[in-house]
């Protein structure tokens, strides 16, 4: 073994854009998936898990989303000449899957994929280039009621998880009806599909951002274009007045249908009415009308009104999902129902104002992934749940524990008695109670509580040998300590003693009692 | 948007490799981790999810295995010339996780970590480039007690996943036996450690494999080399009769303690002493007798009688772990103790033979890998469990369901009154049960039940028009008529109907008696 040549050290770094995930976090995470895997598993979802990396040939080299063209994917050349890269999403290896395994899947195939993927792109605050997924996904269903069944189920996801009823909203739309209002508009001709495709770009992102801008800004885009408040100037799509007029009447029309069902659903959540009296079937009325000169248009209004029937028929009024022509959900990749998850509640955003929480998770039909590699259309619908954003959601409102207790430590006063220490803390494990002894350096006892402090210890348990002596140990509530030591007057630091001698023999009995006086589960 | 340019089609296939995993075998994996983390839990062991990938100047390019010196990693250049690379195992990232947060990082620092790691390695039958790792470490402790710790959580980690106590073995030994014993055989020379590296390499890996080849075959390595069964020559360390003699006095007792410790451990199971009187301290009186002559070697021997002390003290004897001397573990990374894992039971070999399952995690300590970063020798302790082979042994003995029963299809005998099926399904699943109407096209009623078996369906339910008219359903029992269907004589076919009609208001109960009389746990 010849001697390793003097390098320089290397750096303690994870690579740009990437990060690390300690205690809480992971376990928080891994707690929420396995929620949404349960739900997704009764709804008859099968778990699948691919391969992180694929041949970039059947990944395809680029995202989908032709909107941001440069975003691209880590990859790296075999010895042998083959292309390998990171998936980066779950979508395009559900493809390959499914191409792959076709006649060993049953179809129409669920599945469900929870994991991470890996954008190479430029990373900025909050944003990463590996990030969490959780996708489920129907193929080779052409029926609404696939379409149906995913909204459902994403309902019940977010309730499962510790979303209330009223804390969120189903959005669903269809692109058809967008088509459509094109169409009408005359910036889409049925017979050459890809004429004004730039120009329906333009309106598709100016009505995805209509929350936002609000109706002037939406206009100012169809139009010459919008100067923002910095003094940006975006160019719009410079269409003519009666174009811009058709499109217009439709973002009024999503206003009013949006009022509209917001009080039905206020109404709904007030003063009930049996579930299929409430449904979203009368919004519809609206579209058909704006689009009746549109064959696709009034082919995307029957699928609406056809989902929202299925989902009536199940009890999911507009309180929960609603039917809401501004969704759009990206650019190139949907051909047919389209549907995002938005938190209502308000939360307050850097500079302190007050805005809803948004999207935290969205999906709709896609019927060409699979066409890549077999030549035969197999249509999908699927849905991707934003993993970080929904567990942010969660914080927010209080649904995980903002503080994640530590284990109880059992500290050492005298370093040959390490084997008392020990069965001590396997008493305590054997209980069910998360428990460990200190293993540095035992000699100054102040660092043990320092530890157990950065631990977020609830309890200390201390032995020496005064006590061995007399077969008791004595155990520090270090939270009721904390608590005292911040607060307390002097009467109550003299009445509320944090600190309890007891037999050796009670040293289970007591940790559990104090635990469970601060609410802290055991396990 | 221009017209993509025709291309021949991608191929719908994983890297060689890679492959993906279905269904059960995603979520008993999920559920064996679960189980896994929350013994790792209940020791104070804290989740950490490192990221998957990581610098090639922070990684180390190649494997620290360096009897395997052209193992490689996954890696690629960034546009910005810092080459990355896919983590290839979990413990060097955390010397690097270790190095970057020290200062936020409790001291000692007890982690777990679970998740794939990449190795770019000729694949070869059920060996793949992506698989599952499970590792315990704790860092920043040279206390033996750390170790003792380890080997006990393991113990306790096996049962809980599912493992009897009786059917796995833990055996531990220390790396500076070994040492000593070499030094005593004179193929060690403390003053110079790299001397004899070569020979000491193959000393090493022959008594690794003493099991496999006996000592005849061990003593033939440790002189000129060995012909194997097949004609095959390995050259041996070429040592001299003194130095072979000196170690196979070594490998001798090593096979005595074995029969010893089997002995006792026997008479544990049968009649068990109370924990404490029975131990591992009497097997370290053999080995410090044939290490007596080197400082290492003895050193060596103490830790071990501590290590023994220290489980003995918390009911851990040698029914559960033992005291190997012949345990190696890999070459050139361990320090101190080392250990392993090894599952007793007999299971037969690709030939018929019978065999041991053998081992399915293994750990020790190493003290130089953080040392790497900061300059400073950390000490750390640590365990990786074998997660396909742990898997592997719970489907062996029948601890997890070799069958997954799929959901229960609800048929489309209408495709009009698809509303209807969907509240039936909506029904189900919000009583916990898994459901799901079939998607697919309906016009072929055989295909929906070519479905449900497909997707091994314990239940399927029907409502055609004459049922709805009169208000009930039909419930076939898929798994009584398949029981029958194959073994059934005529009268008993007769006596046990596995169809039944019931009220469409009892369809929940009805199924879920089904159920249960199936044992499906529900949810």
């Amino acid at each position: 073994m010849a001697k390793p040549k003097k390098q320089p050290r290397p750096k303690a770094e994870t690579p740009k854009g990437f990060r690390d995930y300690f205690g809480a976090e992971v376990t928080q995470r891994a707690e929420m998936l396995a929620a949404i895997a349960a739900v997704y598993h009764r709804y008859g979802f099968d778990a699948l898990e691919s391969s992180a990396v694929e041949t970039v040939e059947a990944l395809g080299k680029f995202l989908p989303d032709v909107d941001r063209p440069n975003e691209g994917v880590f990859a790296w050349q075999e010895d042998d000449a083959d292309w390998l890269a990171l998936r980066y999403d779950l979508t395009a290896p559900l493809a390959r899957v499914y191409a792959q395994h076709r006649n060993d899947l049953p179809t129409p195939y669920r599945r469900y994929a929870m994991g991470p993927v890996w954008r190479n792109e430029k990373p900025g605050p909050g944003r990463f280039r590996q990030f969490y997924q959780c996708d489920a996904d129907t193929v080779g269903s052409a029926s609404m009621a696939a379409d149906a069944e995913i909204c459902a189920m994403l309902s019940d996801t977010l309730e499962a998880v510790g979303i209330a009823r009223g804390d969120y909203v189903i959005r669903i739309n269809n692109r058809k009806v967008l088509n459509g209002v094109m169409e009408v508009a005359g910036v889409l001709d049925p017979s050459d599909p890809d004429k004004f495709a730039h120009e329906r770009g333009i309106v598709l992102r100016a009505i995805d951002k209509l929350d936002r801008l609000g109706p002037d800004g939406v206009e100012a885009l169809l139009g010459e274009g919008r100067k923002d408040d910095s003094g940006d100037f975006t160019k719009g799509a410079e269409l003519g007045i009666s174009e811009i007029r058709v499109i217009m009447r439709f973002v009024h029309a999503t206003r009013i249908i949006e009022d509209q069902l917001a009080d039905v659903a206020d109404q709904q959540r007030d003063d009930p009415l049996p579930p299929g009296d409430v449904n979203n079937v009368e919004a519809v009325r609206y579209l058909r009308e704006l689009v009746s000169q549109s064959e696709i248009g009034l082919e995307g209004v029957s699928e609406l009104e056809e989902i929202a029937a299925l989902l009536a028929a199940q009890g999911y009024g507009p309180d929960r999902i609603v039917i809401d022509p501004s969704v759009v959900r990206g650019l190139g990749y949907y051909t047919g129902p389209v549907y995002e998850a938005e938190l209502t509640f308000e939360i307050f955003d850097d500079k302190g104002r007050k805005r809803q929480f948004g999207s935290v998770a969205g999906g709709g039909r896609y019927d060409d992934l699979v066409k890549r590699f077999t030549g035969q259309e197999v249509p999908a619908t699927g849905v991707s749940i934003g993993v970080d954003r929904l567990l942010a959601a969660l914080r927010e409102k209080g649904r995980i524990r903002a503080v994640d207790h530590g284990p109880v430590v059992v500290t050492v006063m005298d370093r040959d008695r390490m084997a008392d220490y020990q069965a001590m803390v396997a008493d305590l494990r054997h209980a069910g109670i998360r428990a460990e002894v200190y293993l540095g350096n035992p000699k100054n006892f102040g660092n043990q509580l320092k530890y157990a402090d950065r631990r977020n210890s609830p309890v200390a348990v201390i032995e020496g040998g005064d006590e061995k002596a007399r077969g008791v140990v004595q155990i520090k509530d270090l939270i009721l300590g904390a608590q005292i030591a911040e607060n307390a007057t002097l009467e109550e630091w003299k009445e509320r003693p944090s600190q309890f001698e007891v037999p050796r023999a009670d040293l289970v009995a007591k940790v559990r009692e104090i635990l469970s006086t601060h609410g802290i589960g055991q396990g």
